[in-house]
């Protein structure tokens, strides 16, 4: 057997996304995967080598800032949301130089803040929820202290896909003199597309920091993860010099670094434009909506009303249905409080692919 | 203009391989592009849905592990050399469990240290080298001490490709109980195939963990970097709990994570076998001869005899030779101590492409 076919036996034991109701990242755009193919061969590590692919990416990142209201913000594209988040958490300690740490993320926050806690040597100040799964403004006030070097608020929760209250979240990271990192790592690209967009971005003052995935509903190829800085002072914190390479410096959190993303990011982005993200949004929202009626039908309750395409149910037997369905090769995934089923509604999870879950689940329950 | 049109137009701008003598990356492998296509919709970072692209991550390793005299050893295919010294060093540090924790390394360490330092809040403790660029084995012993939470040797110094004395290093870790990483992201698929090796790797009871990237001489896609640990300890060390994922438990520093590196790597290994990996060595090796022959005949003289497929020559002049064949279009790099201008012979860097640049070099100079 050639090495190709052996390749290929592995491949196939992998399961169809038309089957996977759980990942935040979906199929990739027939153009993504035209556009990676392009730029296989290059290494943003070494920008002297690739001077076009530099070009390109600072037009994405322009692209993405026009989106975020701000077209002059810093950044780049990385490895995915955890570097991303790293990328940014690191950027506010260094900026602020406090001895012992700390920063005050909501309960509801990706478990990457819990590597970062471990990677970066900051103190991790865990924030409640109000019952809609909002963070508890309230608290994050009483926790911050003079050793505070971010505030995280969320724009699309893992679990929920719930956004904080980002305004208010704006005003005490101004009034306090903190920065405010934002994780939209899934809503960045989802939450502009929708009808009356909660103004999560740079549109507020005190947003200092933006996490925001294109490999997620951006559909582009992996590795395509996003950090935006509202100015260059926190990319210029992040730097060190690089010798034997044709940069100088080096902000990224990775040394050698694929072109890849940002030609998939791109040629999505390029291709489709703001209205045609508006038609995926949409689809994916409709999809949503029939999932929340398919689901009331079997008597399921949503654990809160769906604010994007992701979606939990209240179940005592959340973990049993899970693995029962995994074991017929259906893959959703589980939270913990309170006890639920959640779905991500990406752009793979059509009708279809809906109507045939629900006939397998009613078969589990 | 459609946008793979324009995305190729921006390709367009990036120099070609065949005028790059600095890099340790290089053009992928035929079959290492084929196998990257075939992996391109993968996220190990959600590994119940990719069972299969799991499976074969960890017949690679396994590959590697055996390569590297330790065939239980523990590891995962990672973003590259960063992310692994990141790691390795992190690993270190959280059995180690020190307050104000310090790594030993060569002055010749990879500036990706410097970030890790900033980043996991070690110190840094930089040690002098000998004549031969080698690590100093006595200072190496005067800057360890209590709070010391790993030493750092290196196996292809990315300046001069020089081998620290890992087999003392080894002894002396053994001795004083403290973790021994190796960064081997380049010689780690070099030094295994040459003749009479230097054993740099887990065949050294001392070592506890190396760094080794299949995209530079192993001509994988990137991203396609490594890093194993000689067990399993060290992998716990860097586990958080990964909720609504696949899996239970997360030791990677990304999230998603794309299973293209895992996929050619494997490919080119698989297929070339160590032999053939022995021709690609021995090709380099020969053509980093000829190169020091013609730049003799030209009066420049090594740093160092090379050791593996990295040279560089001595000269008062190295950045303005350095630019002016940028100017030019060639891709060279310089190194700082001494004044030098540095090549990097990988498997695209022919003997035509060493007639090309020499003619081009002698119209600089």
């Amino acid at each position: 057997m050639d090495v190709l076919e052996e390749l290929r036996s592995f491949r196939e034991r992998d399961l169809p996304y038309s089957r996977v109701l759980s990942s935040m990242c979906t199929i990739p755009h027939e153009l993504a995967v035209k556009a990676h193919q392009l730029f296989i061969g290059t290494n943003l590590g070494d920008p002297g080598i690739f001077p076009g692919t530099v070009e390109l990416e600072k037009k994405l990142i322009a692209m993405l800032g026009d989106l975020l209201h701000n077209k002059s913000c810093a950044g780049y594209i990385c490895s995915g949301g955890t570097e991303a988040n790293i990328q940014g958490i690191r950027a506010a300690r260094n900026v602020m130089r406090k001895r012992e740490p700390n920063i005050v993320i909501p309960k509801t926050a990706h478990f990457s803040f819990e590597k970062i806690c471990d990677i970066l040597c900051v103190e991790v100040r865990r924030v409640s929820v109000d019952e809609d799964y909002k963070v508890d403004l309230a608290e994050v006030e009483r926790l911050i202290d003079e050793k505070t070097v971010a505030i995280v608020g969320i724009a699309g929760t893992t679990e929920l896909g719930q956004i904080d209250p980002i305004l208010e979240l704006s005003k005490l990271a101004e009034e306090r003199e903190i920065p405010l990192h934002i994780d939209a790592a899934f809503g960045g690209l989802v939450i502009p597309f929708m009808e009356d967009p909660y103004p999560f971005d740079f549109a507020n003052e005190g947003v200092t920091s933006i996490t925001l995935d294109p490999h997620k509903m951006g559909m582009a190829t992996i590795p395509a993860g996003g950090i935006l800085f509202k100015d260059e002072i926190f990319l210029k914190a992040l730097e060190v010099e690089t010798p034997y390479l044709t940069s100088k410096m080096q902000f990224t959190l990775t040394g050698t670094r694929p072109g890849t993303g940002v030609a998939s990011a791109y040629a999505v982005l390029k291709s489709l434009g703001f209205e045609g993200m508006r038609e995926i949004v949409r689809r994916c929202l409709r999809n949503t909506r029939m999932l929340v009626e398919e689901m009331a039908q079997l008597g399921f309750e949503p654990v809160i009303e769906p604010v994007m395409n992701v979606v939990a149910f209240k179940t005592d037997k959340a973990e049993e249905f899970k693995q029962e369905l995994y074991r017929r090769k259906w893959v959703i995934s589980t939270i913990r409080e309170p006890r639920a089923i959640r779905f991500v509604v990406m752009p793979h999870v059509t009708e279809e692919v809906i109507k045939n879950f629900i006939a397998e689940f009613r078969k589990v329950i």
